[in-house]
């Protein structure tokens, strides 16, 4: 039996686990560094940086979607999914899908109108249900990120 | 000369007419629906959901640059730029990289450990410039978008 709920901290070690699964699933694991007490402070300190939702089977953590705002300077406020995973044993049982509903309900109810996430290009399964959905692949956007060194180093220059 | 200073509501309406200019050069106006009272609720209202600069030569209004966060789950937080633009008659003076600059100065001050943005595939001068700044291009990511109806029908399936 499925049940979503939001995350709190108490859930910020769960979260951690489930997140290194993800990384683990996307082949990514040797980037995430990230560590409980970050999620903890990051998600729901004074000034929350992210929202998550669990879905739990039977009462056992089965999987988590994790979120924030986005802004679009055409269209306006929407929510960016950074994270949705379901653990390998519970999948085919609709986990998925209800927390990308529950993620597109909040959406709405928060007057966004868009929903965004993105998607490794060999995972053909999240592809086709994600197209069956109706989400658009907006291929002419080329994603850029500046980090570590390179991110002081412009920093330098600014006046 | 040169000055960058952040944006206040006062700059609503110039903002939406950066905007405009920066759709139109990315040819992408029609897209475009945002409207100055839109920018003042998001931008500069009790919760808001960007920050922005404004780059004036000579105290004119020359660009801008308009950004909020974002978080990684594998390292936390980062700056998302969402927008980056120079009026042409401008341009070559600098005030791009000057922009850039003053973000990414924020993002560290902000502890924020990656500064992301996207760039349209046929804008050569602009990723050549972000490649010589070091920037990562992360070609193995799809990005999906969900709008308008489809969007609704995902919500309505929330249990």
């Amino acid at each position: 039996m499925l049940s979503i709920r939001p995350a709190t901290i108490d859930d910020a070690e769960l979260l951690r686990t489930l997140i290194r699964e993800l990384a683990e699933f996307e082949r990514q694991l040797e980037f995430c560094v990230i560590e409980t007490a970050d999620l903890a402070r990051d998600g729901f300190g004074a000034d929350p940086k992210f929202r998550a939702l669990i879905a739990e089977w039977d009462g056992k953590p089965a999987g988590y979607a994790l979120f924030f705002g986005h802004y679009s300077t055409w269209v306006g406020p929407g929510l960016y999914l950074e994270d949705i995973f379901v653990r390998s044993q519970y999948r085919r049982k609709g986990i998925g899908m209800a927390l990308l509903a529950d993620v597109a309900r909040i959406a709405l109810q928060e007057n966004c109108c868009a929903m965004r996430w993105e998607v490794l290009d060999w995972n053909e399964k999240a592809i086709e249900l994600y197209k069956s959905l109706g989400a658009e692949f907006r291929d002419e956007w080329l994603q850029a990120v500046l980090t570590d060194e390179a991110l002081r180093r412009l920093a330098e220059k600014a006046s």
